[in-house]
C-alpha cells in the first residue's frame, strides 16, 4: 500500500449488499450497455452522439465533421472510467475487449506530441489552447486520466495510463510558470483532481506540481481568461448568457479571486466541487494548512449555509449555481446529481485529511439520497435536477419551472449526470472504506467483503445487514491469521445511541471524531455487532432557512423521506403532521419492494366542493380532516408515473 | 347625457379626499412635470426619451435619427392623457398650453393619409403596418385615440380628437374584412378599446364596427401573423426569447384561437385585460351574449383562480404572464402594475354591463392594493413589479428573482407603469362613480363632490369621510331642485355588517347583485350615512393555492396589510399570528402618518446563537417567544428603505 493512497483497491471488494448490489447490477447490465450504444449512435429515439466517431475522425479511420458539445470526449473516457470499477467488481471479458478497442482508438487519436481532444483536432485544428477558460480542453483530459487510473487500477493494464501520461506530459509543457508556457487553468476544474490520481498511481511528481500550479494560478491579476480572450481577439464559445458571458462571469467559474482568498461556496456548483476535491487532496499530498484552511471555509459555507437536506448543492437553474446563504428554495432547486456527486468526492478528499466523520456523514447524505435519487429503480431513468417538491401541473405554465422534469428521463443531450452516477456507484468501495496505515476506517456499512493490506498482511472482513434499512449490522473478521489492527468505525451522526459489540461484549475503544476507534489483535471469527438504532427522526432547518419555516422532514437512518401523490393524494401542500404523530414502519410493496415506508396520522386540509372564492374569511385548517400519511424514501420517488411530490410539510 | 355612455364628466367631479387627493396631488406637482422632463430628454440620470424629439423629426421640425422602443410615440400619448383628465380636475392655464404645443407637433407629425407613428415614418418608412403582431403600431394609435378622448372631453377641444380621427379613418381604410384590406389586428390589444371610447365621444359608427373586426378577426385561421410573416419575408422585431418567438407564441398574444373559444386567461396579462375590456365595452354595446359569455369565462378564471389578494395578475416574469390555476407564488410574482391598471378597466366595463359590486370589489382591490403600491408615497418612485413577499438578502443571488427590485425605482427604461398609474389616479372618478340612466351607481366612497345631469337636470352629492381609513361615510344632496332618482350604493364584500341611513333612519331599498338602490326624491340636505364596519379580517386562500397553505393575511376594509422588515425585524418567516390573537389599531407616523396599522401578539421563531447546523431534530418553533407584530397597509410597503416584507404569514 502507498502510505498516502488512502484508497480501497476494488478488485479486494465485493459488495453482497443486496440494496446497493442491485444498483451495481442496474450499472452493468443497463446502464453501461445503454450508454455504449448511446455512444455508438444506435438508439433511434436519442440524440446521436458521435462520440466514437469523433474519435474514429481524429485517428484518421473514417471521414466526418465533429459532431457535438465541446465536451463530447468525456462521454467515452466517463464510460470507460465507469467499466473499468465495474470490471473490478465482476469481470467481463467482453467488456473488456470493447474498452480494449474504444482505448485502441484513443491511441490513434492520440497526436504525436501527446495531444489528445478530437475538437480541436477535427474540428478546430490550431486553435489548441486559445480558450481554456470555456472549451472543456483541459476537463476532457482530466477525464481521460481518471479512465486511465480507473483501468490501471482495476485491470492492471498501463495502455490508457500511457496515453494518459503522454498527454499530460504535453500539457505539463504547455501549461506553467516558465518562459513560453501559458498560465492558463481550466474554466471547468477536473484536471487537477485527475492529476493527483494520476500522480498517485505513477508517483510522476511534476503531475503533483502541474495540478498545483493549475490551483495557484487560479484567479490572479492580469486576468488568464481576460489574456486568453484579447489574444484570440475577443471570441467565445458560449453565447446562451450573453455575450462571452463565460469569460467574463469569474465567480461563476470560481475563478474571481485566488483560491487563498475565496471563503464561500459560489458559482457553478459542479465546478466548484470539483475544484474543491482537487484542493483538498493537494492539501493533503503536501500537508498545506493554508489550503486546508481554504477547502474548510468553503466546506462550512457549502454544508452549512448551502446544502439541501438531501445533501443537495446548487439553488438555482441559472448557471447551475450556489446563490445565498440559506437560500434552498424546495421547488426550483437545481440540485444537479452532478454536483452532489463531486460532493462526495470533495467530503471524501476531506476525510481523507481530518479523519472526522462529519465529512463521511455529508458523504452518505448525498449518496443514498440525491446520488441515488438521480437514478430510477429501473437504471434507466434519469434526473438532472434533483427537486425537493414538485407540483407537475404548474411546470408547463409557469417558467421558473423551465429546468425541471416531473419525471426522470431516458438520456440528455447534455449526458453528464447518467455516467457520472454510473462511475459513482460502481466505484461506492472508494467510500465505504478508507484504509489508512494508522486504521481502517469504515464509513457505511453495506453488505460487502473486503481485504486489505496491513503490513504486508491480509485483513479480511465481511460486513452483514440490511443496510440502510436494518439497525443491526454485524462485521466478521475471516481472514486466517491475527494482525493487529485499529478498525475504524463510523458512529453516523443520524443515530442517537449506537451500541457496539465485539464478540458479543461491549466494545472498548476510543471515540474520535466521529468514528470508534477499536485496536486490537483482530482475529478469524471476532464479530462487531453495530445496533444503530434508525429511529424515526423529525428534522428542522435552521429558522433562517426561509423555505421551511414551521415545517418538518422525515429522516431514518441516513434516507430522507418524502410523500408522494401516488400514496397520499394530490395537494399535497394541504397535508400536515401533527406534533404527536406516532410513526409506523410498513414493508414497501411493488416497485419500492424491500423499501422500509413510513406511515403516520397525518391532517388533511380538504379542498371545498364548488366554488369557492379564492379568498374568503373562512379559515381551512379548523376543517381538516384525518389522513393516514404514507411517506417513502425520497430517492425512489418518481418511479411510479408523474405527481406531486414534497419533503418538507407543514408540522400541525 | 348619452343613453350609454356610462361615464362621469371629471370636470364635475371635486375629489376632496384627502387620501386619494394627495394621490392627485403628487401627479399633478410631481409625476406629470417629472415625465415632462424625461420627455425632454432633461433628467441627466435618467435613460433618454427622445420621444418629442421623434416627433419634431416626423414632423420635418429637426434632423435626426429614431430613438427608443416601437412603441415610444405612447409615452407621450399617455402623457397627454394624464395631462388631460388632471386638467379637469384642477385647470392650469401653462399646463394646458404646453400640451396644447405637443398636440400642435403631433398634428404637424401627421402624414397627409392620416397615419401617424413615428417609429414607421423616421426610422422604417415603407415598412407601415407589416408588422402588427410585434410592432405596437396599432397599439400607439389606440393611446393616442384614448389621449384624444379625454383631452376632448376634459377640455371641450377637438383638436387632438380630429388628429386622432384622421388615423382612425385611415386605419379603417387599411384594415378590414373588404377586398384589399388587411385582416389583421394588433399583438398588443389597445386599439379596441380606444375606438369604442372613440366612437362613444363622436358617435362615428366605423369606430365600433373597426373594434369588432379586430376582435372577432383575433386568432381566425389562416392565422394573420403567419400570413404577415411570411408576406415580410420571415424577419421578426423581438428576439429576446428566440426566433420570431411572438409571432410564433400566439397564445402570448391572445391570438391562440378566436376569442369566442377562449376561456382561460393566458398569456401576457397587460394584453389579456387591456383586450377584454374592449370585448366587455363592444359586448355591452352590441348586447352580444356570446361575447358576454366569453368575458365572463375569462374574467371567472382570473379572478377565481389566477388573482393574487392584492388584486394583482400575471404570475411569472417570462411573458409577463398568467401561468396555471392556482399558481400564485409570492416571491417570484410578476403582477405588474399595468396589468392591475387593466383589470380595473376590464372590471369597469363588465360592470357597466352587469351592475355587479362584484366587479367593483375587485376593481376597489386591485386600486387599492396593486394600483396604489406601484406608486412610492413621494410620487417619485415605481414599482413595476408587485411582489407580495421578499427577501432581498438572496434578490441579487438567486436569478428566479431576476425581475425583482426590492424597492422602487425612478423611472424605467420601458416606462409604462408611471404614466398608466398617473393616468389612472387622475382619473378614478370614472370609477368611483357609474352614471347609468336608471340609476346612479357609487362604487367606492372617495370623499368628492360630484354632479351628473338626471333628465337634464343636476344632481349633485357630496361625499365625506376618510374612506378606506374610515368606518363612516356621509353622503349629502346639495342640489336645489328636489330629483327622483336611484342611488345605488355599493354594499362592499369585504363589509359583512354596513348598515346604511337616510336622514338618520335605516334606509328602505332594494339590494341587488351588491348595491344598495334607494330610490326617492332627493332634497337638498338629505344625507345618506354608510357605516362600513373595517372589521379586521383574517383571509384565507383556497386551499387549492399551496403558496398560502397554512397561511393568513390581514385586510381592514379594502386594504391588504402586510409585515416589513422595518417594524418587525428581519426574517420575517419566522413570524406567525395565534389564531386567537386580537388587533388594535394603531395611527401611523412619519412616512405613514394618516394610515392605520394593526398589531397583535405573535410569535417569533429566534435564530439559534452560535452555529447551529443547517438540519437537527430541535424543533424550532416550541422556541418561540412572544413579539408584537405591526402591519401596514401593503401598499405603502417600500417606503421606509429596503428590506423584507410578506402579506402571508404563518398562523399558529
Amino acid at each position: 500500500m502507498q502510505p498516502d493512497l488512502f484508497e480501497a483497491d476494488l478488485r479486494q471488494i465485493t459488495l453482497t449488499d443486496p440494496f446497493l448490489g442491485e444498483y451495481q447490477r442496474l450499472i452493468r447490465d443497463v446502464v453501461i450497455p445503454y450508454q455504449w450504444q448511446a455512444l455508438n449512435d444506435s438508439i433511434p429515439e436519442a440524440e446521436p452522439s458521435h462520440a466514437l466517431a469523433n474519435y474514429r475522425i481524429a485517428a484518421g479511420l473514417e471521414k466526418g465533421e465533429f459532431y457535438g458539445m465541446v465536451f463530447q470526449d468525456s462521454d467515452i473516457t466517463k464510460w470507460l472510467e465507469a467499466v473499468a470499477w465495474s470490471l473490478s467488481q465482476k469481470p467481463d471479458a467482453s467488456l473488456e475487449q470493447t474498452a480494449d478497442e474504444v482505448i485502441e482508438l484513443l491511441a490513434q487519436a492520440q497526436c504525436d506530441d501527446g495531444y489528445l481532444n478530437t475538437w480541436f483536432t477535427v474540428k478546430e485544428p490550431g486553435l489548441r489552447w486559445t480558450n481554456v477558460a470555456e472549451c472543456h480542453e483541459l476537463y476532457c483530459a482530466g477525464h481521460l486520466f481518471e479512465a486511465a487510473v480507473a483501468f490501471y487500477r482495476a485491470t492492471g493494464k498501463r495502455r490508457l495510463l500511457a496515453i494518459a501520461c503522454r498527454f499530460a506530459d504535453h500539457i505539463d509543457t504547455v501549461f506553467g510558470p516558465g518562459e513560453g508556457q501559458l498560465r492558463g487553468y481550466p474554466g471547468h476544474p477536473e484536471i487537477e483532481l485527475a492529476l493527483l490520481r494520476l500522480y498517485e498511481v505513477t508517483r510522476e511528481s511534476r503531475y503533483q506540481t502541474l495540478a498545483r500550479f493549475f490551483l495557484e494560478e487560479r484567479g490572479a491579476s492580469p486576468h488568464y481568461y481576460d489574456i486568453e480572450f484579447e489574444k484570440r481577439g475577443g471570441t467565445w464559445h458560449w453565447d446562451n448568457a450573453g455575450e462571452a458571458w463565460m469569460v467574463k462571469d469569474k465567480t461563476y467559474t470560481h475563478a474571481h479571486k485566488p483560491l487563498a482568498e475565496q471563503d464561500r461556496a459560489v458559482g457553478h456548483a459542479v465546478r466548484s466541487v470539483y475544484l474543491l476535491t482537487g484542493l483538498a487532496h493537494l492539501a493533503r499530498l503536501t500537508q498545506s494548512e493554508e489550503k486546508r484552511q481554504t477547502c474548510l471555509r468553503i466546506w462550512n459555507n457549502m454544508v452549512q449555509q448551502r446544502m439541501y437536506i438531501t445533501g443537495g448543492i446548487g439553488s438555482q437553474a441559472n448557471g447551475e449555481a450556489f446563490t445565498s446563504d440559506y437560500d434552498l428554495p424546495n421547488d426550483t432547486a437545481y440540485s444537479e446529481s452532478c454536483a452532489s456527486i463531486g460532493l462526495m468526492m470533495f467530503a471524501r478528499r476531506m476525510l481523507e485529511m481530518e479523519d472526522d466523520a462529519h465529512y463521511a456523514d455529508v458523504m452518505e447524505r448525498a449518496f443514498y439520497n440525491t446520488v441515488l435519487g438521480g437514478m430510477a429503480l429501473d437504471g434507466q431513468h434519469f434526473f438532472y435536477v434533483n427537486l425537493l417538491e414538485t407540483y407537475p401541473k404548474s411546470i408547463p405554465h409557469n417558467h421558473i419551472y423551465d429546468h425541471v422534469k416531473p419525471i426522470r428521463q431516458r438520456w440528455f443531450g447534455c449526458a453528464c449526470c447518467p455516467p457520472n452516477i454510473a462511475r459513482t456507484l460502481v466505484a461506492i468501495g472508494h467510500y465505504l472504506f478508507m484504509p489508512r496505515p494508522d486504521a481502517l476506517f469504515i464509513n457505511f456499512y453495506a453488505g460487502s467483503e473486503a481485504q486489505f493490506q496491513v503490513d504486508g498482511k491480509p485483513l479480511s472482513l465481511k460486513i452483514d445487514g440490511n443496510y440502510p434499512w436494518s439497525e443491526k449490522v454485524t462485521l466478521s473478521i475471516i481472514h486466517p491469521d491475527p494482525i493487529t489492527h485499529t478498525l475504524a468505525l463510523r458512529l453516523p451522526e443520524w443515530c442517537e445511541n449506537p451500541r457496539v459489540l465485539v464478540n458479543g461484549e461491549a466494545a472498548s475503544g476510543e471515540q474520535i471524531k466521529g468514528y470508534l476507534h477499536i485496536c486490537r489483535s483482530w482475529q478469524q471469527g471476532d464479530t462487531v455487532t453495530l445496533h444503530l438504532p434508525m429511529t424515526i427522526r423529525r428534522v428542522y432547518a435552521n429558522p433562517r432557512v426561509r423555505h421551511t419555516a414551521g415545517k418538518v422532514a422525515i429522516q431514518r437512518g441516513p434516507l430522507v423521506y418524502c410523500l408522494e401523490e401516488a400514496d397520499n393524494g394530490a395537494e399535497l401542500h394541504n397535508l400536515s403532521l401533527p406534533r404527536d404523530s406516532e410513526f409506523r414502519e410498513v414493508a414497501g410493496a411493488g416497485v419500492l419492494a424491500g423499501k422500509v415506508l413510513l406511515e403516520a396520522s397525518g391532517l388533511r386540509v380538504p379542498i371545498p366542493e364548488g366554488d369557492r372564492p379564492l379568498y374568503s374569511t373562512e379559515p381551512s385548517k379548523t376543517k381538516a380532516v384525518r389522513q393516514t400519511l404514507t411517506f417513502i424514501p425520497w430517492f425512489s420517488w418518481a418511479n411510479r408515473g408523474e405527481g406531486e411530490m414534497r419533503i418538507w410539510l407543514d408540522e400541525a
